[in-house]
């Protein structure tokens, strides 16, 4: 039924490559199938002004788009001397959905800045950068903890993310571009290792969903995160 | 236990203004309890260039915090030269929902624009954008349909929005400025009449919350919006 | 003769409406007939760098006008990313104005932020946010006292606005929309309660106007200035 | 009693030097002493889209200050990005001058830019600006004659500009920076070759100016504009 | 003597990897040692204004480095909402060098666009990505003639390009970072298959450099570009 | 054969005018035949961030054209928001040019800002800025020696900058507007008073040049920029 021929819970193939570049604190090539997202970690050894003399450290993102990972050229943002909407939303989003599993006091006065840049796109491109953007996470907290610049890992848990969507009146995990693109609801989460939400943000722009079909999704979405948290924890212990 | 001694599924005092403003073809002054947005309706009878020559219309909305809405003055976005996450990520929320009730072949090719600005900020300002919102909507078909510039009314439902979350252990419905302030989880909830949901967004920053809490907060917002829906129907009869 | 019905001499209704919103030190909306603006007075305790250490504070204004406030709907300039000509120039004239009342010693490093933003329009925005702004100075300052910030009033004086005009071979005072748009000069005043100019911004595109044509309208502003600045001292007791 | 030596009502050394650079269609080195603009005239056969297809014209202005023309270096505009809230007045008010002494259907559609760029300043650039942009706007007027552009030349008048002021204590005519950065009230008025007011703009920042000295500034500016309209036929004759 | 071990006119290991990504018509990771940068070349249909009716068609080129390409994280251009000015000298550079070898009738009115995006530098990346950005185009233009779209190749010639400097004394060729930041002379120079020159880029900041040392770099710089095309030809033709 | 009449080695008429405007530490205005630039120095006692307790200085250029400055207006890079990526591209050379002839630890913790800007073009303008820019610069230097501010001149030899170019065929020297926008070669020369190069800047857009091209037009820079030091000694002695 799908395009692809996955079961409706079915991940595409999951890959990180660790050290993917050689600058990064961490660095991270994320591929959920076609779409492929350099996530970087980098440390900085100051902060954000509202949080100086305040003991605890920050975690932000940034997401951008190559021009050509996608089907048809997307203008350059920097060339249009703004950040989209959309640009906006999605790091505000990774940035968030990081913080949530970072003992910010433990991190010390320091900002971990989650770079993820697309290089190809085919559906799903927030939830690696997500999904991908912990693993960068945790090489660079780990650095920090063979430097023996913190004492402590910061992470007190893990997170990935993957969306969820009625695709011809099925519910199915982890869509790519030609499911979203015809998809009328669209579901993206993100979960700890504790089974617990850290964001959910669901859109029916057309059609709208019942409750049943909510928790239907919500299920899948649960049983895919447990399945991405286990391929990060291998790839972090290999 | 609410710092404003309503019970936990009880929303603030909802008021609406019509006709709050002369020149627009709808506007609605919306009051969520001390949160009151402007909302207004302009119809133009240009389209944007990617619905060129398809027949149907587009809904968009904008949304702007006067300076002082809040207890310490913000910069005025205009001044800053860009608009920031938070805005974009508003408008776009709000531009959604309200497409999501609209038939755009019955609109025709022209553009109605929403726009919401705060004059005083207590908390919920994007949930009594999207309710009051929807408000002037109605009130600008209303007024294409008078004037006969269309035929049929392109809304084909209702919609209103409403934030819920979790206050000190307890879930609650409508939090104002005091509870959303110290609430680590927060979601905001757009559904139509029908009971079907149009959007979901849900954020927990520190405090992952579990299903079983994920499940009352929808129950909770289930009921506010279907009361927020009975009194816009009150609001556009009157 | 005039589209309103008014005398040539006669002021539009004036309506001082205090604590219009709750969070800033000021808050008035003044009304000029169907002209609309609230204006907003915030005291920040920091001043601009030019000002550091020299012992005086800063008084300034900006101005806004709700995209849906007039006839047909203007582009928010938060979207397009910078305040036009005119804004700026309004916003220049209100600071420049209340600061010629202004002790600026005695106000003491701190900035005062007037905030003008107009809700609806039909003429003589910029001499509404003038009179109406100084009544939201007034109050912030009484705030201050009030709090034993400041030990001494800085208002050393009140200034209020009008426009004056030549309508069809007439001249009159404060135009409204009908007026302003077809009077081929216009001219903004700004006077002090001891009958003394702070601003006189005479415009004449098109048709230029003769010696004793200014006397005339300067006549004519110094009686509505006067009227005005009963008005506001009313309204300030009341 | 002036720095410069020079009595109330006289105005500095003034100089137009015309065909100051080889391409625009009107080219003219003004001085007022030691201010110094270089002001063009450039003819465009495309108008701005509100005027298409009315069957008129446009004239419009653009100002700047190299980065050196005054004291200490001010920051370049287009390096900060924007053009500041003084160079957008100045702009406005140079372009609506001149558009009061043209007849824009005689000129046709096509738009004149009139740039006029400060190469010293010593006070009073606003003023220099204007009055020698109308002569390159001649020059560009006649040189569309001569090429019969256009049959009929569009100016129906002549506008010239000048400051008064009040400096300690005496009104004064065309104040030099001296003058300028201590007096207390200075007015730029703009008049035409009839004696009648295209432009009146008074400002009093700390000390207001009483009706008395108002008529006595204006006396003065008439005589002065009279004498600078004189200086502007003789440059355009010679 | 070199930090690497390589012999002066030695280059690094030079790899290009066709159909890096899925979407562009032409794709390569282009490999100077540890610099990498991802090529695409984009064909689109429109072409810009100034070139409309004409009969010919554009190349132009963007460059950009992920923010973690270099060794402490550089901030995102599209965040500060501006190119640099590097940014713009290199982006024209390449357009220039490509343009150099096209027959721009024989491509007819279309644009292609080439976007060089630096994921790990270290040195040399402009040089980088004239050599890897050919050979994207050539893999587009070929596309284009497969589609039958074109009906001749647009590209008459090869380029590439290197870069030569003086390191400790001794004239070096295809700069690796540890050379290039402390090297006193750095070119870039781009080359043809037929041994002439499209640019020469020689800049010496703090030490000149003498004609004979400038004509042993150009030798260097020959060796190198003739190598180096050499390897595009093997890459195309794999 | 040039269309001016000149020899293939001929210079234009060079004048340089000192203290060419009042207010900065040095005036210039330099003329390369039609082409005239205003070159000022301004010096500040204030550095750039990245060299604060450094002991040393800097020296930094900005280049402008005014509007009109060439044959059709081009629009106000500070009315479009930003500088292109040809005035970032030459103010960057103008400003490496000047540094490689100053001892930055002699000049002290101050920048020195040279503000080129062109009020007539008729090809050359990044040369004759360069060249105008060092008397301005010599200038300045002058004044702080004079001023016993410093106590060693920093610069420590002498720049000029020319263009050549291959015109029908022929290497010439000195490209004019005539020659320039016909010229399929192109290069622009800065050199030393040791025969040294600072910068070679060549590019051919649509013809490559061959070996024995380039030394040709190398041998013409090389007399050219001996005669222009010539001339600025002479200009600086006078």
């Amino acid at each position: 039924m799908r395009p692809s021929g996955r079961a409706p819970d079915e991940l595409r193939d999951i890959r990180f490559t660790r050290n993917y570049t050689k600058h990064a604190e961490g660095s991270v090539l994320v591929e959920f199938g076609d779409t492929k997202v350099i996530c970087t970690a980098s440390v900085d050894e100051r902060i954000p002004r509202f949080l100086r003399g305040k003991g605890c450290g920050w975690v932000t993102a940034e997401y951008g788009m190559l021009p050509r990972s996608t089907g048809s050229r997307m203008g350059r943002e920097a060339a249009q001397g703004r950040q989209g909407g959309r640009t906006m939303e999605i790091q505000r989003l990774i940035g968030r959905s990081l913080r949530a599993v970072m003992d910010r006091e433990a991190l010390g006065e320091r900002t971990v800045t989650i770079d993820c840049d697309v290089i190809q796109a085919d559906g799903g491109t927030r939830t690696a950068s997500i999904t991908g953007g912990f693993v960068a996470l945790a090489d660079a907290m780990q650095h920090l903890l063979d430097k023996r610049v913190i004492k402590k890992n910061p992470l007190h848990g893990k997170i990935a993310s993957v969306s969820v969507g009625i695709y011809q009146g099925t519910p199915v995990l982890d869509l790519d571009y030609a499911e979203d693109s015809t998809a009328e609801t669209d579901m993206n989460v993100v979960m700890n290792d504790g089974s617990a939400f850290i964001e959910v943000q669901g859109t029916a722009e057309g059609h709208a969903f019942r409750r049943e079909e909510f928790d239907v999704m919500i299920d899948l979405a649960e049983g895919g995160i447990a399945d991405l948290i286990r391929k990060q924890t291998e790839a972090l212990e290999g």
